[in-house]
């Protein structure tokens, strides 16, 4: 079976899989499309076009070495019948780090204390507070945000999830319907957007949203950059309708120069990085071989796949 | 029975301190010194002084409101047989919060995030590092080091303690006694140093501790300035025989303008704020109303009493 990266792992990893698998036909190369008699491709997802799909009569399964399939041409792919997989939970560990720092930096009065060492002036900066005791909203709680509120927990902050579903998740105080987020947004002093990108989340949160926030509410976007138009996101710092916000992913990626949002004082632009890890690859290969295995064996339910009707 | 405080809680700490003990003569004053028939002596701890003391016949119990007592004459203090308690495990929670948060911060690359931010550069930083997985050593684990192991745990890291004792802490890892630091030291990505200050740990950080340490590892001191010169912390960075360093106490505080440290690229001067929180004099105070009900009670066996032999 004929099995194409349209990436470069290590030489290591490609080494790895090849004796792990020796009876597949594995191609390495990143930029190039897969050939014609594919079955499986792996990829970071970005090529993953109708002509590119079109023209691999074979394929079976994509497995995707990122998170986000929204792109994706999701119907065509249902209709072929080819299973999608994608990487999820393997950002798990460097965005809760991520989530976190951001969250203690801010209460504890970081980047004051940065810029006053770059100033070279010792001076007590104000306005520190304690994390403990405060509540945070996930909005969007997937293995990321199980992960973060589980941590959360840890400093004792009280956490409430708001999920599709409002399935009760372990370790969180409470959790409630994404049709009910309205009622959740007024006591939470930090809310954080998890949600994928969905006809469902596409500019889920408008003005009426942050109106109803706190307003010192700490705003976190680290799912998708639709869920928030930018306009809205300016308006409501502008107006004070919440205190500030960290933001991870923008409607337009990279933010536009002209984007007012790099000039307002309480926002944190983080350049989509907060997933990055020295781990990456390697643990996306590890579902990857584990999904092989398991596909060799002839099993169909495969590791994180993608449901192609609901888009994640 | 007299009880002064030379600082000056809230009017509304004063009411109820006056309420819940009626039958004590309360006078609160900053800057004052305490009156001649003062039994009980609340302070930050700065002012007390042999002369101070001498003064005070009558006096029975100082409480202090914060957690140093060094400065302290303690062997007039224990001649005497004068009680001292302080505010120990009252900056437990702001400090863990701060401790953590500049570990998250470094560890996936905040500070550069801030810089690009601030010059409106959209541009993805390098070298985020994952925490989990990592190893972290904290030297001196009373009740603050026992909730930055704590927290530690919950994000994947292995703690080692270093204490007095080598006595067990729920929790870590492993725990070795003060004579064994040494072996200790070459493994730890993050060495925290949490110990008070007393003729065994002054100056104990010598250059050829730091040279045992990795090279990459960060040193976080947030005990006591003087447990290492600034001499040898500054050789030790430039030389390269750790990673980078966060300090929240200096030898001198005010860090004098002409230390060499401010210059340093991979230091993080924290001045001193690491225990800042909203409810500092709250928690403080509620440890001196239990202390103060015990005592009515004539218990002797009081909460936070300083061993005035050991220093802390």
């Amino acid at each position: 079976m004929k099995i194409s990266f349209t990436f470069e792992p290590k030489p290591a990893v490609q080494q790895e899989l090849q004796q792990q698998f020796p009876t597949h036909d594995f191609r390495f190369g990143k930029g190039a499309a897969p050939e014609r008699d594919t079955a499986i491709w792996v990829t970071y997802g970005e090529d993953v076009k109708v002509a590119a799909i079109e023209n691999l009569p074979e394929l079976q399964w994509i497995s995707v070495a990122s998170a986000g399939v929204e792109k994706m041409p999701l119907s065509l792919l249902h209709s072929k019948e080819i299973i999608v997989t994608n990487a999820r939970g393997i950002h798990k560990t460097p965005m809760t780090e991520s989530i976190i720092g951001h969250i203690l930096a801010i209460y504890r009065n970081l980047p004051a204390i940065y810029t006053l060492k770059n100033e070279q002036t010792w001076e007590k900066p104000r306005g520190s507070k304690e994390l403990r005791g405060s509540s945070a909203l996930i909005v969007g709680p997937g293995a990321i945000g199980e992960e973060v509120g589980r941590v959360l927990t840890a400093f004792g902050v009280e956490v409430t999830g708001c999920n599709r579903s409002g399935k009760t998740i372990e370790g969180f105080s409470n959790t409630v319907s994404l049709e009910k987020l309205d009622d959740q947004l007024g006591s939470a002093d930090i809310v954080i957007c998890l949600l994928p990108s969905t006809p469902e989340t596409h500019r889920l949160f408008t003005i009426e949203k942050f109106q109803l926030m706190k307003n010192t509410a700490l705003f976190m976007n680290f799912g998708r950059g639709n869920v928030v138009s930018e306009k809205v996101l300016v308006e409501a710092l502008k107006a004070g309708e919440i205190g500030g916000a960290v933001l991870d992913v923008f409607e337009v990626e990279p933010l536009p120069e002209s984007s007012e949002l790099w000039g307002l004082p309480n926002v944190v632009i983080s350049p989509h990085v907060s997933s990055h890890s020295d781990f990456y690859v390697e643990r996306a290969m590890e579902i990857f071989s584990r999904n092989l295995s398991k596909w060799e064996q002839g099993e169909i339910d495969l590791e994180n796949q993608v449901d192609l009707k609901l888009g994640y």
